[in-house]
Parts: structure tokens; sequence; C-alpha cells
């Protein structure tokens, strides 16, 4: 089943190791078929090198494995509850890539500072707190999910316009319309963290850029008066 | 139409993903035919990987299509002003390119630490100031082709001696007498912005090369007297 | 002898030029059959370019040479105290690996700063002190083993639970069940030791993670109530 | 006139490249016949992806061409001086290679931070001081390596011990018994320096090695005593 969803998320998460942004099997691409409510993602801890589309595990909403011979990747009830509760995402990744990475491990929402940034999010990219020992207990990553959608709630922010997000001490996910779309954020999102660092390092006391550099990249790019690109 | 050119400008783009400028499509590449008039641009966010010559787009100094089934880059309009002020050049370049856009999105100035910077730019590679929200309304791209003269102009700078600049917030566009050149000049940018920050790095107390330094190194390369290479 | 043994030990070298971890000759790999006692290990200061299986070296536990045309790694006497101590391990890794080495030279542990470090190791990295000229003088290579089991020692650590270490001024070694685990874990510590610089520098008031992501992590990968991967 | 050391200047000068030491046409690499007294040297400003070794150019130690159908690196006269002082070098390199020329920008010598460097360099790598107005307008290359040789003079410092300097805002230089010996060193240094500057950033307050740790790795690889490797 899904045979031809298999194959996109199979070639989504081969992209990671591709572009870099994974050691080993760190990382994890999933997408969603909303016709059917089931969701495609990769398998916990198989070798990228090894992996094949048939490996591919569907699971539904609720949690259960529909289809597949291996046990879906750990992430997988972090996926979910982005699934559930934004009904305008089609893909998320997770990875540990390094920039980003960094970033979370600091603690800190990376700043918007150019226009690389601006022309795919919308302010800074957020970090979201630590869980707590009993929501690390009761149900670590699927409360990894829900303090994600928290952050987004708390802070007023559209996750369609700010695809990203950090989790404190960990890693990274992302998301878009569809599993190529979240690797997409996750390589810019890279990127971004880079440039972030240095510009931090070249003049410590660097402040965002002006709101209207951010408005001007980003609607140059999204939303109905975009004009970059072929569109 | 202007297949030769359309052939080195397709390849001078290329040269962008392959020296490790460009992530996606953040960058483009243009030359200038000064007997018609007329210069060729990559297309607006066409993937390197499937890109041909025929995809260039012609456009005129009015800034009409000319020739091409693709929209331009978005960047065209700062392509142009610079083509219609500076005579003396015949290729642009523009990207993202991590190293020289961290010290954009710093809003510094680079300074001529070594004897690298100065074998092509003669001085501080300059950053140039923030658009004004009219200057953003009014035509952004071509604004920004207006305040990269304006720097110059205003520090009295020769844009053939030092064929770099960086807009702040956003990031470096580079020049040369065509398109092959100006990519030279982009590459050589990001090396001598990397090594700026690690030299500062070191040193957090270094000051700029003496100027001795700097006019031997540039006039060795440059002008009636060099002697490097085999000319 | 241990043609198969000899033949992991090769591959598990060979890794480490194509993991980005040594430069020219500076790695070696060894692994143990603790049937026999003996163990294989990289001949001293071969290029990994023209090396095969057949020039590793086999050694046995008093440091004799029991097969091999070449001289065994330098460093042979720091596995063999490795092994004689640490009866769980059949695999040790050395290289000079620059992330971990910039933190051996700085003469620090690493922190645990987020889940990526505690996926593999159970609390900071220990840097073990320097030797003594009298240490140095009376048997270098097979003291710093022996200063590494007293690092682990004086502090509480279990080498199964903490499989690296820094030696200071120095660099690093790793270790696991067996040589691919053990270069699988110099390469995470590269990564671990890359995020932990960077973190730091983005926020140098930064605390290490919390013990319960610390414990929550490490043991969803270890331990009798493991999920992560396919057991 | 010989093709042998040409062949082997030729392969010493593709190894930058392929070691990722020079960008373009920053490096070169020459090594002396101490027979006939003549040195084969890189031609100036020429594409390593063309360059064949018909292209290396014959020398002699009063500066004149002996064969050679281009003119010599314009740091020739530099290589020049070397050998004619330095009786026991074989083989020099110059590069821009972005870490070590960071540390001639940033003006200061490279401490011996650890074992990677006691293992190649006795000691830290000197920072010579810059050219008066008088000495560039003399003669510029040749002064430089009159320079060197002061720097190495004034401190008592044995060449073969430390092969390799930093010239202050321009970069390395590095030597060895051959054009292989010295291309090795440049990239020793290379790493050298990338690890210095790191361990540097992690503790700040950082002291060199202990003279003992200097001692026993340099002459563990070095001298009557050495016992690194297969000799």
């Amino acid at each position: 089943m899904l045979e031809e969803l298999k194959e996109k998320v199979y070639l989504a998460n081969m992209e990671l190791p591709k572009r870099g942004l994974v050691t080993y099997t760190w990382g994890n691409v999933s997408e969603i078929d909303r016709a059917t409510g089931y969701f495609v993602i990769k398998p916990s801890g198989v070798d990228y090198e090894t992996m094949t589309p048939d490996d591919m595990v569907v699971m539904d909403l609720d949690g259960n494995r529909v289809e597949g011979r291996y046990k879906p990747s750990s992430d997988t009830p972090t996926h979910l509850e982005l699934y559930k509760r934004y009904a305008d995402i089609g893909g998320v990744v997770h990875t540990h890539s390094p920039e980003a990475t960094s970033w979370a491990q600091a603690g800190r929402s990376i700043p918007l500072y150019g226009t690389t940034h601006a022309d795919y999010f919308y302010g800074e990219i957020p970090c979201a707190r630590g869980l707590t020992q009993e929501e690390i207990d009761e149900a670590y990553e699927k409360n990894t999910g829900l303090v994600i959608i928290e952050t987004f709630d708390s802070r007023g922010l559209n996750p369609i316009y700010t695809p990203a997000v950090l989790c404190v001490n960990h890693g990274p996910f992302t998301w878009g319309k569809d599993a190529a779309e979240a690797v997409h954020n996750a390589v810019v999102l890279e990127e971004v963290a880079k440039m972030a660092t240095k510009t931090e390092l070249i003049n410590p006391k660097v402040q965002s850029a002006p709101d209207r550099i951010r408005d001007k990249h980003f609607f140059r790019k999204h939303g109905e008066n975009a004009y970059y690109g072929q569109n």
C-alpha cells in the first residue's frame, strides 16, 4: 500500500546523508497521506546505506503500525502530534544536524539576521522548553510534540510561516507541505544556523535585521504577491 | 541569439555549486555583451541540476526580456544598475555564500588582513547600508544596485580595484571583466571572509595589514607593472 | 591465523580516513579475540592507501608479537592495558581527530550538552591528566593506558557507559564491544566534541543538560529497557 | 633535463589542491637537485587542472631560468634563499592555506598545544616580522626569504626541527628533505593551526604543553632513538 508515498519518503530520507545533515542513523523523515490519514516514516535505527523504500513503515494517527516489517522511528509520536494538530503540513523531519543542534544545546532561539533566513522563516526560529520529569516518564516523544505545539501557541507563531523549531538540549524539527519540502527546510535551517553563529562571532553586538527586510523577503517568495521563481 | 554568451553564463553559474558557494538556487551570474547592450542572466529559482544553456534569459538595459522562456533572476535589476553605471565591468555575481554573508549580516566591512585579500581587492570590502522602507517599496532590487553605487561614490572607491560589496543583512555581490572573473572574485571573497573571521578569533586586537603590503601585492598582479603570472 | 579478525580490524581502520578522522597515519584500531587472548592491531606508520588485511599484526597480552611482518602501532601498550583491565571491551581506537583533540589540548572534559551525547555517553567525556617525567621515561604508552584506568577508577566512571577518554595534550581513545563499535564511538565523539565547542560559542553561560535528559536518552538506547532500533 | 625531478615536483604540486590547501593557483612547490645545484619549481599563475610535468621550470641558484617555457613562480627568490642558506633541505612549499594563513594574518606564532604538533615541529611555529618599505622596494620575494632566515637565526631555531614559518600578513612556508616531505609538513601545519585555534576557543587560558611531552613525541619520531614507524 501507498507504494508511491513510500518511495517519496525513502528519497526524502536519503537526502539527509547526501546533504550532510545526519551521521549514521540520526534522522528521520515522514509524509502523511491526508486522504487515508496514514503516514509513512523511516524505520528505527536502520542504516541509510542498505535501506530500501519497502523498509518504510505505514502508521495511522492513533499510533498503530498499519504495515511494515520494522518498528517505526522512535520519534514517531512527535511526528504524529504535529500531523494531528497542524492540518496544513504534510511532511516532518528530525535531525541532529550539527549547526542547528548546537543552537538547541545552547538553549537559544535563532535570531533573524538576514535575507537567507527571511526567505524561508518569518522571524526567529523558536527554541522550545525542556520536558519535566513527569512529561518524560509519561510519554517522552509524544510530549515533545505537545511542547512544540505549546511553543507556537504561547508565542502566537504560525507554523506555516515558521516551519522549524529547536528542542532544547536535543535538536531541530522542520516541516513543510510534503517530505521533500520539510527536508529542504532542514537544509536551509542548518545553513541559517551556521551563519547566525558566525554573524555573532564577527559582531557580538549585532541586532536582528529590520522587520521591513523580513517582510520584503518572506513575501517576495511566499503568499499571493510572491514574484520569486517561475510561478 | 547570443548562444556563445549563454554558454559562458551557464558555465559560470554552474561554478557556484561546484565551488560550494550556493545552496539550492541561491545565486545568479550574468554577463553583458557591450556591442548589443544585452546581458544574459540565470532564470529565477531554476535548479542547477537540470538547468541548460538554453534556459538563460536575454535582457536589455531597460529591463525588458529580449529572449528566453523563463523569468530572469529576481535580482536582475541590481545587475542592470551595475552594468549601466560601470562601463568597465562585464560580469556580475550574487550569492549567499556563508562566510561573506555572515559579514554582511554582521554589518561590517571586511578589513584587509593580508596578501590573499590584497592580491584581489585594494582595501577593505565595503558593507553597504540597508534600504529604507521607501526604497524597498519603490523598487527593492533596483535600489539595491543604486545603494551599492552610492557606497562606492561616497567612499571614493574604484569598483575595478574593489570588485566586491556586502549588502547589509543580505549578502555579497562581486563583478569582473566577464562572468568567469566575477565568479572567480566571488570564490576569493568567500576565502578572504573566512580567513578574516578566523584572524580576529586568533587575535581580537589585530590591525589591518600595512598599506605597503596592500600596494605591493595588488600591483604585483594588477596594472602596468604587474609581474605575477605569464603576461 | 585469525584471518577473519584481521579483515575486521583492517576494515575498521579503513573507516577512519573515510570518516575524516585521520590525516596520514594518525590513528590505529585493534580488536581482541578473548578465546586466544590475542589482539590484532594496525602496523606502525603504514599508509592507509596501500595497507592490506595481511599487514595487520597479531599480539598477545604480554606484548609479544605473535605474527606479522611489521612492527605494531607505537600505541599498542595503551590498547593492551585497556584490554587487560576491562574484560568487557573488545575493540580500541586512537585518533588525532581534530574536534576531540582540541578538547584534549584545551585540557577540558566535554560536558554533556544534549541528547546526541547522551545517546552514547552517560555523562561528560573525561580528560585524563598528563604523565609525569618518570612515567614518560619508564613506559610512555603503557602508562598512558594506566592513567586512563586511573581516571575512570578515581572518578567512579563505568567504561562501558562512557566508552571514550581524552588524554590531555594528546587526543582521544574510544572503545566498544568490537573494533567496529569502537570506531563508531570515535565518530560520535568527534561530532559531540564539535557541537560542544559551538554550543559554548553560541551561549558562553550554557549549563549541562539536566540528568533526566541524560538518563532518558542513554537508557532509551542501552540496557534492558532500551527501545531504540529493531531489538 | 631533470625529467624525474620535474615529475616529482609536479606530483607534489598536485597534492596541494587534492589536500585542500590551495584555491586556484595560490601555492607553489619546488625541489632542488644538490648535485647540479638546479631546482625545479611550479610556473607562475598556471592552472593546476591543465598543468603537466613539462610545464615545470628549472632554475639555478643565481636565479637564472635554465629551462622551461614559462616564467617561474613569483615566489622563486624566496625558495632560492632558503636553499642557499639551508644545505639540508631539499624541498620548499608556499601556500595560502586558510588555517595557517589566519595565524599569519593574526601576527602570532602557533603555540605547541599537543602531540600532533610535537610529532613534527619541535616548539612553536614562528611568525616572522613584516618587511620594511625599503625591503619591499629592493627585492620583495628575496627579502622574504632573508627575513625567514633572520627569524630562525635570531630565535636560535633549527630549521630541520621546525620545518615551517608564518610570514606575517601573508602565509606559511614549509620545507623538508624533498618536495613530498615539504608538502606533508604543509598538510600537518594546516591541521595543527586549525586545532590551535579551536583549543584557544575551548579554553582561552590554555598553556603550552609541557616540554617533556614535546621532547617525548618529537624524539619518538625523529633522531637516533626514534621508534615510530617501521625503521
